[in-house]
């Protein structure tokens, strides 16, 4: 984790502090069900929930580990220390280290996944803003880099909403691939402890239990999670990336916000770098690179092995705070980006109306002419643009042989911009489906 | 893709012939909307459907793409060739070549998924089949490669059941992702043709139209849909695994079956090599490669660039015809894998009984034994065991310090395999749902 | 492989042919050193070289491997119909199969090798060419996208000529990473043949002995030549990034040769895509996702295990001929790139000036002008440029309290574009060693 | 960075306070050479030196930081505050933030590279002291995890020697690909700053210059340092997978080592889980992951963009603090592996000299019997083994058609375990070299 690249709810899940009272959690809601079950005295049960309000003292616990070298022992071991040692003497008991350790991960990863969740809610109400906002405002469209047709800013940002509902889809399948939880013991039988507990505690934490585990819960449903964090990111990127070619100097179609006390920003006017969007594109490639591990971590040996551990120590905490930082960034990029329409007319008028050539050529075939003469007419004004700067449709207006295939007023209506927006609405409609 | 690791019929969808044909049936269903649009006579649309029964000449049009440099300008062509040039002038009027190729490419996928959910399908079979076959197959469970405690073969075939039903999901939510098609236009702005083609070709083709594309469909889809064979390939990988240790010299409680006629097999009965599922295991880095160029697909610049069509070309086809044969291969290997019970309860014992001292321990300090007087009761009998070979469950029953805490009978029951399996049925109910 | 993107002679060290006869070339080796340390009589190893003009028939060899269900005993036995069976019947004795498959594997490799090596002496030679010529041809270098300070063209292709020559490095030390054979039998223990015979073939192949195998070759010689070609994908990729960002619309500052008959090319002169480096950039991806398997592919299971096997029977071919490919395809892009001085020029000017403001800037302040009045100074005129679209040296000299502390001749000065190219030749003395 | 996973040199290299250290030392090399060379006044470049005994103040630069938003310009704020503000108003004169970023940068990568180099020499010491120690410690090869021929344990740990000195070599090489520094400024063409500057704070430093930068040393560089990290953790993880499986129940021919006072070793003495190789399995991923983000970095936009930079934040401490315990820890267990000879042998054996039956099967022929009769005679002695529980050697022996063709001390010669170790001494030559 880079404290730079993190937001503080998302890294307070994954504090010691908050892992030893999911911990607390499964063992006290564990002592219930075996209670239930008669398999151990209800006071016992009762007498754990004592430490309810308890803040539990991380030094403290890694004094303990210091001596057991065993995480869920120290725990356990400081946990009597509040209730009382005889009053804790059922606490766990049956149960696997797995049990917590494996339930505590799940419980985490589903609060980090309602936090992107909700960041991706975040993001989607600015992309849907500023879709509405320039739904008309005219923009080349580009393949290869290079004009082809406009389109407008507000189809930008509405196929990046649309983007990022399915990555809002993908968020929520993620969320349920690992919302499990697991107290099945050491091979996942249930020798030693019913699976009542199981169900108990799940249903507490909020979790279902997991149909068959080993020691562990199944890793091929991180790999999912990871994976679909992955797509998430790739999608980042694209938008990213669409605003760095936006902001750079000979485009300058639009900037990331930049603040008036900005240093530099006004004795060096032309130099507002997209560092913002540039970070993300970094951001994106980290939230990435879990997906291979994850992937790697599914196979593991028999009922467990425990290679997939120091992964998931990293991966678990840096992948979604950095997605979530990353979701976070780039909500502020969209809502403050600055758009130049003006610029955008400019950008699509570089080359004087070349860009509609394929509209003339189109045009002048269907009005019968064939489409080797056709190519040639247009051939011999577009040359005249490309070449001596003129204005394509000046040239095409002052073209006798143009003239007599197309009226003038046929030819205007060539460069009309509304040809191109005329279904804008049509789309919107399917994106935002109101 | 590698011939001796794929199966005809997957190979079949990404031949030039299916390309072709899948072209040809886009640009005649957009044909027959235009005509409904009135855009175009009704005549050449019903033209272009004379070429239904061609089997398209791929070296034909090769031939002309070798001149045009355009490989759809070469299939229209071609297609020009059967139709009749007049009849066919208006074929593809409008389009953009990315409406075809990208429409094409997930109608291949789609089959292609269709493909690999019926592969899932049929090695869920399989591993139901086996998981009943031997549910009550007594096994040492194993954590880290230890003996843990005993769990039952059925188990083990009942996890990947359920394992690999998630994938079945995965599988069916990839195919979704992609089952779209765009008819858009050269930006997505449907300026030079009505969406209603779109839907039309899109019902037809059992696609849904994309609801915004640019002059492509967004690559997120593709993430995801390769990220998912990515996660089954993880778990392909982890049932190879577990074979492959059943397998080897010491341990014998599998082999992949060896026909009578295999070479070598008798002369030398002890090299019976797993290499169905090592070759599983490198099949499943194949399909896995396949993820992270598919998100780095994803970011493509402004309305489009060409970088991920190289890209795709090689995983769309690579990928998908791995996975078919990988599953494929993996359900052989489950139908007929040679279970060897016998050796299941001889590795099980051979540290005689040393893998219950958990559950003696545990029972000494319910019968009111100090912790402290527990572990030692059981460490000078489990010494016996480890260093001269006796049997645990002997020594226990001669050692007079235990006897004062336990009954006979009752360290005889810590013996009993029931008590592992009790729970056998119920977790076969959460998994099989019936 | 995908056909499009592979030249014959990479293509040729894949195919079956070249494969049988280094198979071939192997086992003959192997038995003159045999005959040498009188194991087997020399005239079975001289029978062996009767053979040694024949192309072997791959379809026969096939189909006696449809009965083994073994190549290597299927090309032996096919071998033996060319040599006499009797003759043959010394042939690959003491050796294992992987002796043959490994050593050849290397073999391969070292020849693909060759080729990239070639391939890139060959882009070296374009970049420095292009480089020499464009020494002085000055154009904004940008960070961020954003422009920043003045530098040539020839500096863009001489880093490029670094780092290629970084990566002609990297392919010499890859090829001599996987520049050894093998002929150590079963486990690696020379049990059945003498190390003698493993000096013999690697002498006569151009390999050295492996110091210690196992049953095969160690993997990671093949993960760190894997390694080194994803870097040397991803160098052309940088270059591909560049080229791309050059022939955008708005930049425009080169081109990918574009041949005059190109269909389209006049009518919309406008309309040139950079597909060719748009293309590089998804081969790149291509050859780098070869990079995790191979890292992968490292850790068999004892003496080995086959997983590698069909990861390598892709990787191997598929990497080696699309960065083949890949490599000549740049090089053709480099030599024939069209360059457009004049507009790198008028890019340079697009904001009047202000990339000399932080110059302006500097000199204020080294003039004795407090940093807080410099800066007003410059941010003053460099408003009106960025707003009024006025010149910034204009503006500067028509500014008494600019002039108060900067004359004329110094204001001029600063926007001399010699100031920075003043170290061009220095750069390329370092960089041409010559 | 994981806590427990990591070790205090090589968290030191990354902590803020060595940065800056580093910092200082480029900003008063660089006023030394600027004062060589008459740019500024000798004695503000010594001036500067003041600082050399100051620990900077991190918090105090984070103060600064928060205002001035550039954490270069807040470190040069801070170092004024020591050095005077008019005494340091030549520092860091004509550069750029990324001259001391990207220079920094490295110093540390050569420094972690530096602890990597001779953890690496450790792990080597301890890899041939075990060879030396088990050079004739038979115990069998395998392949495919089934038996093959025997071997020695010395031969592992030699082949692990092979493998790791390889990567000392490749660490070599990462070492230099990274040790570059760059002064260049904004651009990479020193129009500001004399390249001689550059050449005084590299070699004060211990870097070469880089030949050619832009505002950025190339990252190809980085790629390729990253990616011989990733060579690296994948034979980390080949030789924790080797002990993985030794150690697993039913081989049992080596263990971690387990400290006597370690809970539970003695009263389940069979539960002594191989955790540590484990955990390096675990953090060969997480050292590999770092590959394709690095690889990813290579491509940046002109000049530069800083995409790479957050990539950098992450896997610069990550990867070198990961691959420095894992190297570590991997000593350790190599040190205090315990190897148990007996089980080797039991192991061996544990098909009663079935392992043999091939080279029976060769001397039979070798004898004259044809090779199917041989076949025969070896089947039907390996089955009674395979199938009774009988000795195979036993067996030969008493089989007159066997004997017919061997004589009884032809036969106990291919049980003789010399055969398979006599060329031990040859390969520990060529691996030692001494």
């Amino acid at each position: 984790m880079i404290p730079r690249y993190s937001r503080p709810e998302m890294v307070a899940i994954w504090s010691p502090e908050t892992k030893f009272r999911i911990w607390y959690e499964i063992e006290a809601h564990a002592c219930d069900a075996m209670a239930d079950l008669g398999v151990i005295p209800r006071a016992n049960a009762d007498a754990v929930w004592k430490a309810k309000d308890v803040e539990f003292d991380v030094a403290r616990i890694d004094e303990i580990e210091a001596v057991t070298k065993h995480d869920v022992i120290a725990f356990l071991t400081h946990l009597a220390e509040h209730v009382g040692s005889d009053e804790a003497r059922f606490v766990h008991q049956g149960m696997t280290s797995s049990d917590v350790l494996d339930t505590c991960f799940n419980v985490q990863l589903t609060r980090a996944a309602d936090i992107l969740i909700a960041d991706m809610e975040g993001l989607l109400a600015a992309l849907k803003r500023r879709a509405l906002e320039h739904k008309d405002t005219v923009r080349i469209g580009r393949s290869h880099g290079i004009h082809a047709e406009p389109t407008t800013m507000g189809l930008t940002f509405a196929r990046f909403y649309a983007e990022m509902d399915r990555n809002l889809t993908r968020l929520r399948v993620a969320r349920s691939e690992i919302a499990t939880g697991a107290i099945s013991g050491a091979v996942g039988t249930f020798a030693n402890i019913d699976p009542a507990v199981e169900e108990h505690v799940c249903r507490k934490l909020g979790l279902e239990p997991e149909p068959i585990s080993t020691q562990v819960i199944p890793r091929d449903r991180h790999a999912a999670f990871f994976a679909a964090l992955g797509v998430v990111s790739s999608s980042i990127e694209n938008i990213a990336i669409e605003i760095r070619h936006m902001q750079r100097t000979e485009v300058l179609e639009a900037e990331e916000f930049f603040s008036a006390g900005q240093k530099g920003s006004s004795a060096m006017p032309h130099k507002r770098n997209p560092v913002l969007t540039e970070n993300l594109t970094g951001l994106a490639r980290l939230v990435r690179m879990s997906v291979v591990p994850a992937l790697e971590n599914v196979a593991l040996w028999h009922e467990r092995d425990i290679s997939h551990s120091s992964v998931e120590r990293n991966i678990g905490p840096d992948t979604t705070i950095t997605l979530d930082f990353a979701l976070s960034r780039l909500t502020g990029v969209i809502d403050r980006l600055v758009i130049y329409p003006d610029n955008m007319l400019a950008n699509m008028n570089k080359f004087r109306g070349l860009v509609m050539s394929q509209r003339v050529l189109l045009a002048l075939t269907q009005a019968g002419v064939s489409r080797e003469d056709a190519y040639k007419l247009v051939q011999r004004n577009a040359m005249k643009v490309w070449e001596d700067g003129k204005d394509f449709k000046t040239e095409l207006l002052g073209d006798a042989d143009v003239l007599r295939a197309l009226s003038a007023e046929q030819i205007e209506e060539k460069f009309d911009l509304g040809y191109h927006t005329k279904h804008v609405d049509t789309i919107f409609k399917r994106v935002f489906k109101d």
